[in-house]
């Protein structure tokens, strides 16, 4: 039998923590006191603590590795969770900050459809970052949006998606807007010999999300975004493994799952591992010195576990956004390498008037970094 | 056009309260700088911050009140979350404590399907707070579960349900075992001629959901367990809509919402406030002295959010859980009063080997303090 090996940050005192991770083991598994189980469910259903180790000289702060049988997760995102967090988060000073999966888990979880490769390959756009904006903001004629993404494409940017509170309640609106959006970056796709991918916003109510997604499978529109926090994590796997359109995963809400420094789950655990176990393609987080509280050590650690080998999980293609400048696209090339979507908001559509010549700049300043090949987009 | 409103506690400094304020309105709805937004949708779109107060003496924490137009949540809970929290929930040191929606917003929502009125319809029993219980722990054979389940009905227990490690991944063992569970409430409940319901745990992959909350309708099971948070807080509404079960929510992984007190939303906001848009017919929480960290003002507060009038939506019948002992019914029954549903688990199993004798114990202990009415149960 595999195991699933977590590591956990813990407040605690130093007589406290031996009690308090053999707690954490017990919660997350049974959650009954020691007296209500049998040595068989102890060996074969309990957690099992692997190590306490202090992480400061005052004893405050411990690093706990329990480790927990992989017939539990029962290679279902739900029940993976409440294995390794579930009842702890309500716990103060509980931090989940590592968690490896066994082949046996991660076999379950087909993970992206398209990930950086298949993300490429419709682009057609190898060796350098690609160059992703937005679309907003909410209450912009349609007119002036489609006048953004054509100038966006022509200026040879290369993903451009809704702003995730654009959002149509009514359906016929919805698909109105997707069209004449995918019309608008299509008639500039036609012009550069090139492919920019447009992506609406899906949200709403979850019959509706379905409808929605359907729709622009119909509609020859290759992907979408998606905020699975807000959506469901289980429904968001579901959504995406249930058709294949490429899926960009927003982040908003998840904060309360990773910015509390001493509770919840690490953001490159979150934002990395899970959103891979989801199956996005594309992960959308806060750049490092932008108007959030990431920081550099922080992005790398993410972009590191998108990227990294894990089970036969196709890596996805992490996403900084927010903070993006002209003056540090050099930092940003660094931190993130070829292998990345840089997103660029406001700042690009208030560079100047002009979409079609701040792409075009942005562009040459990425360019002038790496070694770009194109070829035929597919499919 | 009526307005939401939320509250918010904030750090900042004195010099920036008001410009984070400011920017907080804007995050959470158009997202740009203000150089792009026009006076219509700085007017029609863009949150309104009304009021911003300290709250210390040293001015280093702030309530910040804002208010959002209601057409821009759609009617819809990803939405509306989106609006109230989104992408601030990713700033260090922001908090939603409160929020009201207008009936505009409220109609939207069905809400509870059952909610207290209809559990007691279900159950019989008026007058006095419901005893309920866990089939735990995990690992334990079926025989052994029927045998706790008979006593607990037995002994005039009113509600049991699986713990939310009982996880079958197999679908045809959780068939077996919810008809064997209920088959076993039921020869108590010929014997008692009361009505015990026995809810099994609905968790795993979403389709699977789906088809397990099937064969519940097919075969006489009345209810679930749902933990809304690994499941998709939208994917959980939409799955109570489409069916006419006694959902009640398990806060496994919500802790990451409520736990830190700087960041994400209050407990009573999100256990209260949003079970209820999602349509949760019965809130677990966790009870004050237990080996969580609530108190019992967050109890009164969470308990207040579930029962008072809101819209048309019904009240839900609040469940402390956790840390229920013998010595306790007392604090208990003055915190709740007769509408709530006292969850003991471990407790129950571990207070003797008889567990009918046990619940009855218990069970004298609520009565002694309430005046039941029992009527035959419904449906």
């Amino acid at each position: 039998m595999k195991r699933i090996h977590c590591t956990y940050h813990v407040l605690s005192s130093a007589a406290e923590i031996k009690a308090g991770a053999r707690a954490m083991a017990v919660e997350q598994t049974v959650e009954v006191i020691e007296a209500l189980f049998t040595p068989e469910i102890n060996e074969n259903i309990v957690g099992r603590v692997e190590s306490v180790k202090p992480l400061d000289e005052e004893q405050t702060r411990w690093e706990v590795q329990i480790s927990f049988a992989d017939h539990l997760s029962g290679g279902h995102l739900p029940q993976l969770l409440n294995l390794v967090i579930g009842n702890s988060t309500m716990h103060s000073g509980i931090r989940l900050v590592d968690m490896e999966l066994p082949d046996t888990v991660l076999s379950r979880f087909p993970g992206p459809q398209f990930g950086i490769a298949g993300v490429r390959r419709l682009i057609g756009v190898y060796g350098r970052p690609l160059l992703a904006s937005v679309v907003k903001p909410y209450g912009t004629p349609t007119e002036a949006f489609e006048k953004i993404v054509y100038e966006f494409a022509l200026g040879g940017g290369d993903l451009i998606k809704d702003d995730q509170n654009l959002f149509d309640v009514d359906y016929d609106a919805f698909c109105r807007r997707a069209v004449r959006l995918r019309d608008a970056v299509d008639r500039a796709n036609d012009k550069t010999g090139r492919r920019c991918l447009y992506f609406p916003y899906i949200g709403g109510q979850f019959a509706e999300t379905e409808r929605r997604l359907d729709f622009l499978l119909e509609n020859r529109i290759t992907g979408y975004l998606i905020a699975p926090l807000l959506m469901g994590i289980e429904a968001t796997r579901h959504l995406i493994a249930d058709r294949p359109l490429v899926a960009m995963g927003h982040p908003s809400l998840a904060g309360v799952v990773f910015t509390s420094t001493d509770e919840g789950i690490s953001k490159d655990v979150y934002l990395g591992t899970i959103y891979r176990l989801m199956g996005i393609d594309i992960s959308i987080f806060v750049n490092a010195h932008g108007r959030f509280s990431f920081t550099r050590e922080q992005c790398r650690k993410i972009v590191n576990r998108l990227r990294r080998p894990l089970g036969d999980l196709a890596p996805v293609l992490p996403c900084p956004a927010g903070g993006m400048r002209f003056d540090n696209i050099e930092q940003m090339s660094e931190d993130y390498g070829e292998d990345a979507c840089l997103l660029i908001g406001g700042a690009l559509l208030g560079y100047s008037d002009d979409v079609e010549a701040s792409t075009r700049a942005f562009l040459e300043e990425v360019r002038q970094r790496f070694d770009e090949k194109t070829v035929a987009p597919e499919g």
